[in-house]
């Protein structure tokens, strides 16, 4: 018979073994990540915040990430695209600044499962493209089954100066990102879990590029993506004001799901 | 602000608004089974069975199921081989006969974050080929980032005799397969959610074949495939004795996701 | 050494051996196809048809097919999509009519090369989608590295009535399809090879429904294909008048690249 | 009516207009390739060599490369595993050494066009694997539709001493790749083009490491990949004797297509 061991760790499927807990984070030694922020409608954003989360500025935040060498995964890659607003979660007993994941795309399934399950992050399946590179222009798009839904370009991209990347190096750059784990009840409506989450997450830069960015968005009809195309649409029309220019870094990444914690 | 609405189900992101509970299955239109069933060891596969459930026969039974037509997902189509033990489950109310998921691997995202999250089947991803044919010969594979681990074949496929396909075309086949919902504690080991759940699942088979089957397992090194190598290792060492003909059907399947439910 | 021996045929890699000539067509055993016709600006078209090619009728045809149980690609299928134009050939010898390919784009390599090399058929790489199917409505669309520029819809498709089914089934419907090859010179512009090709098919039908079709263009930017850009733009630019319905067909189609022949 | 330019370079489609001749090289910016080489049995790999060409050591060289920022493919990336052995051509006019490709196997459809039709390289498609890096240690393998055939490791990869570095980096590498441009007769056995090619190409090299290389190939079964079993049979069945270490650079390379000639 197989028995779960407390001090363990599982996924499903469980029964084959789990592993020891190691509160170290998990590595990710080759990442990119281009950044993007716009200005938005502050009511309609503040609508898709559960309670206990209020809205720090009118401002959508999406970023895409090429991760490369990721030692978990055996040494392989994949990308993401990640959707989020700034946002402060206040409870009976936290206080804390941070952003709200309001969906992330990735291209493989394994980082899905535990981002969902160990840490409520929204992980959804999605085709994204690694980074086309010509001259110092970027291009990917984001697109399911054959249909693409979202084109991100960021064009002229410069080296920061000097100055300005001796400071980004200086220090990691702690991120609080903030899910909401929902697990519903076996069988009905209403949930088994439902529960906001703070997972913490930290850079360190090696090189960062600063240039013009361009995001696209295109809606779906729900034939062609039935569990995506009504979070596409709630994005899609969302207003984009003053875009901020696109930024670039390449760092490692720490990803620390061991001191995740639900908050209160 | 987001509010969560006790009668509805969602799935994460949930904040993007949920549906109604609706106990009707999901039903697929165009499902071909191929059935693979040998025997081996009892007892070690009774180690990979948790507390409650016990082995009926030393037997592992793999399908494999070609699905079009899906309507959930917007009429696409997916692959899946389902790895499971014939298992009674004894609890304190619950005395029930069915099949033990040991792993299910799908080639696409979506329907395993539901079954995993909503049912506790185990599904992990893998490519799957679509059936190729040759004649009557049928043959497909599974494999993690291009390393093969499972090659599944039908050769010489016949027709069952008219009054035995008229017996099984008589009445659905309805099946018990049992999962075992396992969701960790946030940022700790051990576990916030462990529960063996019992999920209904019905077919109306229009037409069935037999011939003979072939199940080669292929061990990958860990670096290979870092969360599936000791399942398929596991698997892969069993013995395979008095491999049965294998079976294949083509009907339509009802997943009753709605009407599982915990196991007591 | 390796010697090429003249009754054999053979492609590139050719020095691990050939294969005898055999003048039987290729047959695929399991193809829908749906079609689609508009008429569009003749003087446009025209400007495609190299020497020797005219026009037939200033209309643009569109062929979707998807093709299973390939036995020559060990059972497996693929994906198409033909654009051509009604066209006849009038040659010093020849007078033929049929439909002249002004491009194909199919999901599997291999097809791609044999057409390309042996038949002159200009056939180019995309990912396009197996039907996708609910109900009554079919859904593909074709993109190149997660960029879709060509949607296809057949809506409420019904079966053709008896009579016009026992026609269709009468007879295969033959078909001539026209290609130029064109092999360039090593190192350098101009040809080594340009020769116009005719290529004959037959397809027996089984069964047919007749829909409403619906067919969309979508232009890429050249970064997002630099090979392709400019024949979806030639092709999305066309005026699109009086489309059809789209019909759709089941059945058994023979290709008879043996016997292609170079026009004269 | 569309007509063909003499001092035009076209690929089929040709009709939707070709190109200006441009003898400059196609650069690729960002190239990793690792290197393989083993003594095997000269007779049988003189087997493959076509007449005009014989074998200048019983050598079989095998190279992985990556390549990454194409500008000519928009920026994108893609992956090939070239076998070749070392030759040397002695025609009536030319004497020349280099490398003959037995087969080349890359992931995009693209470069397989222009490669075989332009240039005579004996392409074809493999699902091919981005390097998987853990530590020093890099991993690929390649695979038809699912079936693994090749798999390629290196260990423990150290950067060449200073010294040597410079001397590698002190001038381009050059490079002759040798091919045979087959294009069989239309419609029938024999051949249209039958040509000895000669293609210059050149990498400067920015970083290099060795370390312990492993070749592992695979054989398949027709049914799974019909055009190739026997390119990997021919190859697998060889022996392997004396792998040399592997040996990883990095740097830019130039592919000089328009330079290509025709041996004679």
């Amino acid at each position: 018979m197989f028995k779960f061991e407390d001090h363990k760790c599982y996924q499903m499927p469980a029964h084959f073994g789990g592993w020891d807990y190691n509160p170290t984070g998990t590595i990710y030694r080759d990442t990119v990540q281009i950044s993007y922020a716009y200005a938005t409608d502050g009511n309609r954003l503040a609508d898709y915040l559960p309670e206990g989360f209020e809205l720090l500025r009118p401002e959508l935040l999406i970023a895409y990430v090429q991760s490369r060498e990721v030692e978990w995964l055996g040494g392989a890659a994949y990308n993401l695209i990640e959707v989020s607003v700034p946002a402060r979660f206040q409870g009976r007993q936290d206080r804390v600044e941070g952003q709200f994941a309001l969906v992330v795309w990735e291209n493989k399934t394994a980082p899905i499962l535990g981002g969902r399950e160990e840490c409520g992050i929204p992980k959804i399946f999605a085709d994204i493209q690694d980074l086309h590179k010509i001259q110092q222009n970027y291009f990917t798009n984001a697109s399911y089954e054959g249909n693409t839904f979202l084109r991100l370009e960021m064009h002229e991209a410069q080296p920061v100066d000097a100055p300005k990347l001796a400071d980004i190096k200086a220090q990691p750059v702690e991120r609080v990102l903030f899910g909401w784990r929902y697990i519903s009840k076996v069988g009905g409506p209403g949930a088994e879990l439902s529960q906001p989450i703070l997972y913490p997450q930290s850079t360190e830069i090696n090189n960062a590029w600063i240039g013009k960015g361009t995001v696209q968005w295109t809606q779906l009809k729900p034939e062609q993506s039935p569990q995506q195309w009504h979070i596409i649409k709630a994005l899609a029309e969302l207003p984009m004001n003053e875009l901020t220019p696109a930024m670039m870094v390449q760092g490692v990444s720490t990803l620390k799901s061991m001191q995740a914690r639900v908050l209160r």
